[in-house]
């Protein structure tokens, strides 16, 4: 554990940030490239996808099991390095030790390991021809554009080329200090949005079940070592988390989201934009805020 | 409690919506006056105000204590109601039975009591002048305009001469069935922001401290009976709600807040809309979410 910290801001995303250490070397090996998420046909048929299981984090905790969808399409390095800390069980016994209600739920390994050097930030991705995308079709407060990718809520921007996912609740992202290029072993969960976080930090995963416990954990005072839990109070443990790949196959949970790039899901929208029922006596505006659209997700009996 | 449930919606915010009694008769005991939010000087000076003891709730869980501040300058019938009821000690014992992770926090006597009939819905008041509404200064998804009134977020429409209280996380407000004026006796607290709520139903309160026991509480299942808990689970207890007021006045708790239409709060705004930090390598859009904006809150000494 860093011994002498320096917390100097709320903004200050990591404990490494705030000890201003020097010495972290970038991470050389080459970067991975962007691996397309499986369209794998589910069991609930073609509007559905099977997550694959090693992008299907398992992260257990006394209140329960978080789990976790990786998106090594917009973030490979980050669902690389990730993978490899989950297999190496680098996080099992470390605790969610910054957790701000409202804010972040903050984990990881609270140091500096030389076996996990920082890599490369990854907070957007050429749009290209933005096939896949269902745009959410209103505006957003935030980006140009909005709307889902295979599930994930994405940003877009067609004058810079550029998407990139987006800090709804649930969101897993990467902490790091004030040099961009400076996480790769801390992560945190986004409990209530934080937009203005998007495109600097990178997002490379997000929670399809278990954010009840999430909500659960320990709470620091935000005012306090920038939310960082104090004794005599302990951040809650993660006590193991794994890969489903890692499991054997008949114990691999069957994860199945629903596609988003379809008419179905894009009447989900609509029916949560214009809301026709007449318990609403005063038409709310045909709005909806894209990190507040559910995407339909089932673990399918297996 | 209701013995044949009817839960067709999760739009149906209250049981007894669901459960489509037809004999409740409207409250005809004559509506209180909106009544001006006390705004007496606290401990920490001019920037402050006090929260008069008679508007403070005091709700204890299991996990700790809910804090609200109620607004009688919005919902004067439903405050009346309220603290009617906290004074009877209605709720004591009581349960949040159903809970939504990402929606609201319900609870409640779950039953229908003549000795509560439902009372007349209050989701906007007349905007006036104006004054003492600290407006954000940039757009927003839901209002034409939006911004602050001693501490609460509200939304406002000059066109029709109207400012209501937002659905933002820790509103508290008041479950009705379809017809508006059948609500009076059970609330939720707004966990996520929900703001296609607004104007809809009646927001009566806020969470002032606490709302990380809220995020606490033991959650329903959204897809089975509107996400009300089923047996064997059970809802958390209100173990009991007091107005500060109820008690002794050495032992009422001093919560203070800080004043909204100031130039020290419009910095607050500005210095989130800015992000001026180096830390953000890619600026982010110049805007702050209405309902991401904290509202500085304090328990000062006594």
């Amino acid at each position: 554990m860093l011994k002498h910290l320096v917390l100097t801001s709320a903004l200050c995303i990591s404990l490494t940030a705030c000890a201003q250490e020097a010495d972290k070397k970038l991470d050389v090996t080459p970067k991975p490239e962007p691996t397309p998420i499986s369209a794998e046909i589910g069991m609930k048929g073609e509007g559905w996808r099977k997550i694959s299981p090693e992008n299907l984090v398992l992260m257990d905790t006394k209140y329960g099991q978080i789990v976790i969808e990786l998106n090594p399409e917009f973030a490979p390095g980050h669902v690389k390095r990730f993978q490899d800390m989950v297999k190496a069980r680098a996080y099992n016994g470390q605790e969610f030790y910054r957790v701000i209600d409202g804010f972040v739920a903050q984990g990881g390994i609270n140091t500096i390991d030389k076996k996990w050097p920082p890599i490369e930030i990854e907070v957007e991705q050429p749009l290209g021809d933005g096939t896949n995308i269902q745009l959410l079709g209103n505006d957003d407060l935030f980006a140009p554009e909005v709307g889902f990718q295979n599930g994930f809520a994405v940003g877009l921007d067609r004058e810079i080329d550029k998407k990139w996912l987006l800090h709804c609740p649930g969101a897993l992202a990467m902490a790091r200090d004030s040099d961009p290029n400076t996480g790769g072993t801390d992560f945190y969960i986004v409990l209530d949005a934080q937009r203005y976080l998007d495109r600097n930090l990178t997002v490379f995963g997000r929670v399809i079940s278990g954010m009840q416990y999430v909500q659960k954990l320990q709470r620091g005072d935000k005012d306090i070592a920038s939310g960082v839990i104090q004794a005599p109070q302990k951040g809650d443990q993660i006590i193991s988390a794994k890969l489903a790949s890692e499991l054997e196959p008949n114990e691999q949970p069957n994860y199945e989201v629903m596609h988003t790039d379809t008419p179905a899901f894009m009447n989900k929208i609509n029916s949560k934009r214009v809301q026709s029922d007449p318990f609403f006596f005063n038409t709310p505006p045909q709005v909806v805020d894209v990190c507040d659209m559910d995407v339909p997700t089932e673990l399918v009996d297996f």
